[in-house]
């Protein structure tokens, strides 16, 4: 018999902890779990100087290790975003409890009252990169549902993570188990993959951060994930656009945040329209670079796109142009090279509007509006824990109710099978 | 490079027409998809000769195996078997179709619609073991809910499975893609391993069989998988149960047909009524093996348990049973044992029904009712693909609602995000 490894003891150990906490979770009521987090929200508050002095510990091991200033960045925990967590939290706290729902009822012809009612999903492992945020909002989501959470949370990030789960726990313990919320202090990237082959622990894996990890969570998994994957997102502009329309949508899916996942990044413009769109998409995109093929460029100047930029989330001020021959081409290139994530169609033609949104295989499809708009608080979930690109159980923006599952109630008086 | 065999060329040929099949699935209309239905159940009707020749292709090398009369009678298609699969067919066809449905809507504050609606999941790889009728039952569920399929049934039922399977396609030509149902032909085992690993091909896998193959499945899956997992089923006879009402219920969750999965398999007794119900219930089960623990053999005649009896899924006319201290330590004793499938008290105490419907975390919990009842078509679903023990996306009956996923259409009039 091989001997355990001190990850995989720890690992373990989380895990069984877990375990006990989830089932205590799923029968708490929802005034303890909205008073745990209405007390992580005032721990935050009461801990900035500890959370400060954590983060500076990231930031200074950053700074030696020469990490971009893009990525020092995203580490820094300001004041503001202190603030913002803490707000997140509150507003957490005031949401319905997405447990507990009855989701549908029926009556059996023998009078048994059947109900499917919501109910947690259990234990979820997040995964996740730099972003320290990250621990306080997944956790304010997976508790309020009524699961026990097990972050893994990125190395660089590592003392601040670790602050800000102690503040959690320590907050939450008068109302609730502490062990709903646990972080992994063990640095051993081992611990991941005991992590998601942790069956009959774990119910669900999120993992969120590049594809690199994605891909590693997603191949070594035993146990179900939700990907929370790249928006390589298109407008495409038909025949029967509005240009006006089309050049403001465009703008906008481009330019108003280009890092984020739901920004503009191919935009397919229909050949019968190209003279006319282009060189004033040219003119209003002036900061964006544009990579065009080849009938793009005999219209505008642009750079040569080659393969690849069909495939690129540049999450940044570059936009691939493409001219296509038909609907049909513009609903191919999107079914070879889109992400399932967010596709756009400006079009006046009720038809082809209609036909898009059917053809389009995707979480989100917009007709007449910027592809920004695909977002949890924008679709009135409130906070999301991500943005689903995988099609079972979550698809889209994944809030409360998407971090639930269900069970049927059979409510009988004796009643046997015939 | 390496060269592909030949399993996984063909795995990666029937994917790539899965995928192709699977758009024009998606945009079919409810009455094409409903003509195909109904000229698969003529096409069997028409078929009952072939399909008896290649049964009996089937049967023969069954017999020369030696495998067991149990086995011989699951692989047998008699009339009476192909009636029931063109029978429910026709029962698919008339159901409502599951794709298009509105799920929920509103209007954001700049005066899109959202909506939320029913989309197919895309391919489905469905595997299974030797009841060659799930070829056809899969197959007509999964066209029904847009989706394409690929089956990859038992070895042993290859030539029934095959002529099911070209009846299907055969018969759906004239409506739809023939590759909305492909059958994996090559019996090399390796072909499991290239289809639940085709990430970007196929967008769900449900495994059907035994304990060995699920585990294979799930092991080596990459995809997504929901599985119909074992029905390890308890009766929890409280201190507060009707005991008349307790006998009914423990009689026909275990007797009514033991060998299905929600069929009883523990019994759990409440000290305090142990002696009175122990004696009346080895009368009135007396053609069923009981195995108990200590307390229940000194009140009765049975075998002694050991820990594997716990988790036994024994599909035979055998019952385990236990005495317990406590309503908690009947918990305890399911969150340890139980495969989260059905899971029932007999209690008159409403507090006591509350807590263990809150606190039992399983896809179906049933209050003085059997466990036989958790059944699709007893919940009003029609026709199941299986009962997931799962809680990600479908748990308890797998219906065609459950074989859909979702998108958000947002109608705009050319809004962009301030």
């Amino acid at each position: 018999m091989s001997v355990p490894t001190p990850i995989a003891e720890r690992i373990a150990e989380l895990g069984s902890r877990a375990v006990a906490a989830s089932r205590r979770l799923a029968i708490a009521e929802t005034d303890a779990k909205n008073a745990a987090l209405n007390a992580v929200a005032e721990g935050l508050d009461a801990g900035r100087e500890a959370l400060a002095a954590a983060n500076e510990l990231d930031l200074a091991a950053a700074r030696d290790a020469g990490l971009s200033s893009a990525m020092i960045d995203r580490l820094t925990l300001t004041p503001a975003r202190i603030d913002a967590m803490i707000e997140g939290v509150r507003q957490i706290a005031a949401m319905p409890d997405p447990v507990g729902r009855e989701l549908s009822s029926s009556t059996h012809r023998l009078g048994m009252k059947i109900v499917k009612r919501s109910v947690p999903i259990g234990v979820i492992a997040m995964i996740y990169e730099s972003r320290p945020n990250v621990t306080i909002d997944a956790a304010a989501l997976c508790v309020k549902a009524g699961n026990a959470v097990i972050l893994r949370g990125g190395r660089e990030a590592a003392h601040s993570n670790a602050a800000l789960a102690d503040i959690f726990r320590a907050a939450i313990m008068e109302h609730l188990p502490e062990d709903a919320v646990q972080f992994v202090d063990n640095p051993d990237r081992a611990g991941v993959t005991h992590l998601v082959q942790a069956v009959g622990v774990v119910d669900l894996v999120i993992p969120r951060g590049g594809e690199g990890l994605i891909r590693a969570v997603t191949e070594q998994a035993r146990i179900p994930v939700i990907k929370h994957y790249k928006g390589v997102c298109h407008v495409y502009v038909d025949r029967d656009a509005n240009l006006a329309e089309a050049l403001e949508i465009v703008d906008n899916a481009k330019c108003q945040r280009p890092g984020v996942c739901n920004a503009l990044e191919t935009l397919l413009v229909h050949q019968d329209v190209a003279d006319e769109l282009l060189p004033a998409l040219a003119a209003r995109l002036e900061g964006v670079e544009l990579r065009g093929d080849e009938r793009t460029r005999e219209v505008i100047d642009a750079n040569e796109a080659s393969e690849d930029d069909w495939h690129a989330e540049y999450l940044d001020l570059i936009l691939a142009v493409r001219v296509v021959d038909s609907f049909d081409d513009a609903i191919d290139h999107i079914a070879t090279y889109g992400s399932r994530h967010t596709e756009a169609i400006v079009s006046e033609n009720a038809d082809a509007q209609q036909r898009f949104v059917r053809a389009v295989d995707a979480a989100a499809v917009m007709v007449n509006a910027s592809t920004r708009f695909m977002d949890g608080s924008e679709f009135g979930m409130g906070a999301e824990i991500g943005i689903s690109t995988d099609k079972l159980h979550a698809r889209g923006p994944m809030g409360l109710n998407e971090l639930t599952s269900y069970k049927y109630e059979v409510w009988g008086e004796g009643q046997t099978r015939p």
